[in-house]
């Protein structure tokens, strides 16, 4: 346990999921002692807004990384790989967001309303789940604890914030170039993103599927711990600014209806309901951005199995899909502070 | 069967899709005595562009629909439920692209690469499927004939053109906006479309799910003659312009390899592959815009099932998905032609 309060580093602090820790580090009661903001050399001495201050940028190394008690990662896996072993050698629990760690066995993958407990075996670093696998997992661990699940087929619609600032501008620009009918040139995606729908994230194995859909498949079963469950991955990246959407399609054990399951996710800790069709009454990806819900909306019998159910999911991808949850995996291990 | 050169009409020709169908009536090697482009009496007198020349349109109404061997319709229900029967009673067959008739156990529902022998068993009507539909059923029907299908699980990804003319220039205005900071003004559409994805198109049942979802289930059931097919959908408008995109998880009753159910794509009539992930090649709306195509990508194993595949399908839903379909039946019907 970390004694509140804690010196808390945010490293990748200049990124699209850094900014969003900062800003989530100010909204939520976790008392700070000292918030560090840590980036590449070149954002160094740059100013970056916290609550109605600022914080100077300090260089991501072993000088940063010293006298903190936790580290929040926003960075690429590969400066992951290098930096957090350096801030867990200084004394710093690590919270990373890439996906460096996450399978691996001696690093616990925390959900923090769907595996808590995990958070306490950690030897130095804890893995913040994929953005996409997050919001999912929130819906599923509820429903499974209600009916069992038997299998999950998923398809995505992601937005490009989940690819960081670089992407968000792209489509700005790209939009704005096709509508004023002038060529769109793609430097971060590998297709025209603007008015499109693009089916890679991430890189693909030698199987054909992408590292995201892998991600969203192993890590659901990693936090659940639910090594044999049955599910599958399409991911998909849509012309969206931020939140990501899922269709998801579950199959349960036992029967329940769409009343009960909207019941039961109205009652699971960070979803909430949104579902009246005939009032137009569904999340969507521009009404979610911004908030801490995963929203589920479409609640609906898929009548193609005896016990079969269709939801559409919705959250902000940078809020619990990645600062939030982070942030909550800190208070976890901050002495005092409950979920 | 009509003798060629045949009299053809297009009513609702000011539209997306009868723009559409002139354009592929010309490109195609159907020969005409005529063809004349009905509308609204509001679009009459206007003159729309036919190939190298152009018509002038004349009111949809008894008087336009006289003296035609087969009228297309691109028209909403309500005006096709209105005029397909004038159109059957002055003698024409009608090619209807509405869901009005569709289901009518007495009418046949065509995709011609798919069950081109119920084109003879009309009454005066044929109808052409919803433009999901007509992409995935024929992917669908060519592994089935290669594997057996057991049950089928689709999200869409589906372009602002299927909803029409105002759609499209809702998007783009909307667009626009957003990117100059102004405030977005929803007039077709329950919410804001631009940089957003909606879980609706057209209304929804008392079971929460849309006609659109119900449509993609029962018209592939009844064009594949496969009552009982076990088959899910979640539908999606996305911010794209044109041609929809599906993620298309199958299970087969029979193993089917992901080489294997690409070569059998490759030579199914009306389909393409485009499938080398490691060369970021895989089908997307952009590229399949103005082509006939229904191409498919991201044919790879669903390890979630002992037989299971996922399929990326792409199309232009105003070619093949409407007026090149549509075309296509009337080649069907016309002496001497054959697809």
């Amino acid at each position: 346990m970390i004694r509140s309060p804690a010196r808390v580093g945010v490293a990748g602090a200049t990124g699209a999921v850094g900014r969003e820790m900062l800003r989530v580090l100010d909204e939520r009661g976790l008392e700070v002692d000292l918030v560090r903001a840590l980036a590449s050399e070149r954002s160094a001495d740059r100013s970056l807004p916290f609550g109605e201050s600022s914080l100077t940028v300090q260089e991501l190394g072993p000088e940063g990384l010293e006298g903190l008690d936790i580290v929040l990662f926003a960075t690429k896996p590969a400066v992951s790989r290098e930096y957090v072993p350096v801030a867990v050698s200084k004394g710093a629990v690590a919270i990373d967001n890439s996906r460096a760690f996450r399978m691996d066995p001696g690093v616990p993958l925390v959900v923090p309303e769907v595996n808590p407990d995990a958070a306490a075996h950690h030897s130095g670093i804890i893995a913040n789940p994929n953005c996409s696998t997050i919001q999912m997992v929130l819906v599923l661990d509820a429903l499974h604890r209600a009916a069992g699940l038997r299998r999950v087929v998923v398809s995505t619609y992601q937005s490009v914030s989940g690819t960081g600032r670089e992407a968000i501008e792209e489509l700005r620009t790209q939009s704005g170039d096709v509508l004023a009918g002038r060529p769109a040139v793609s430097r971060v995606y590998a297709h025209e993103i603007a008015f499109n729908c693009l089916p890679q994230i991430d890189d693909f194995d030698e199987r054909g599927d992408t590292l995201e859909e892998t991600k969203m498949i192993e890590e659901t079963r990693k936090i659940m711990g639910l090594q044999g469950l049955r599910i599958a991955a399409t991911c998909v990246r849509v012309p969206v600014f931020r939140s990501h959407a899922m269709a998801v399609n579950v199959e349960t054990e036992r029967e329940i209806a769409p009343g009960e399951a909207r019941e039961v996710l109205s009652s699971a800790r960070g979803v909430a309901v949104l579902d009246d069709p005939e009032e137009a009454l569904y999340p969507t990806q521009l009404a979610a951005t911004g908030g801490d819900e995963v929203w589920v909306g479409r609640v609906r019998r898929d009548r193609s199995l005896r016990h079969g159910l269709w939801l559409w999911i919705v959250s902000d991808n940078l809020r619990k899909g990645a600062a939030l949850n982070a942030v909550q995996i800190a208070e976890l291990i901050v002495d005092g502070v409950s979920l």
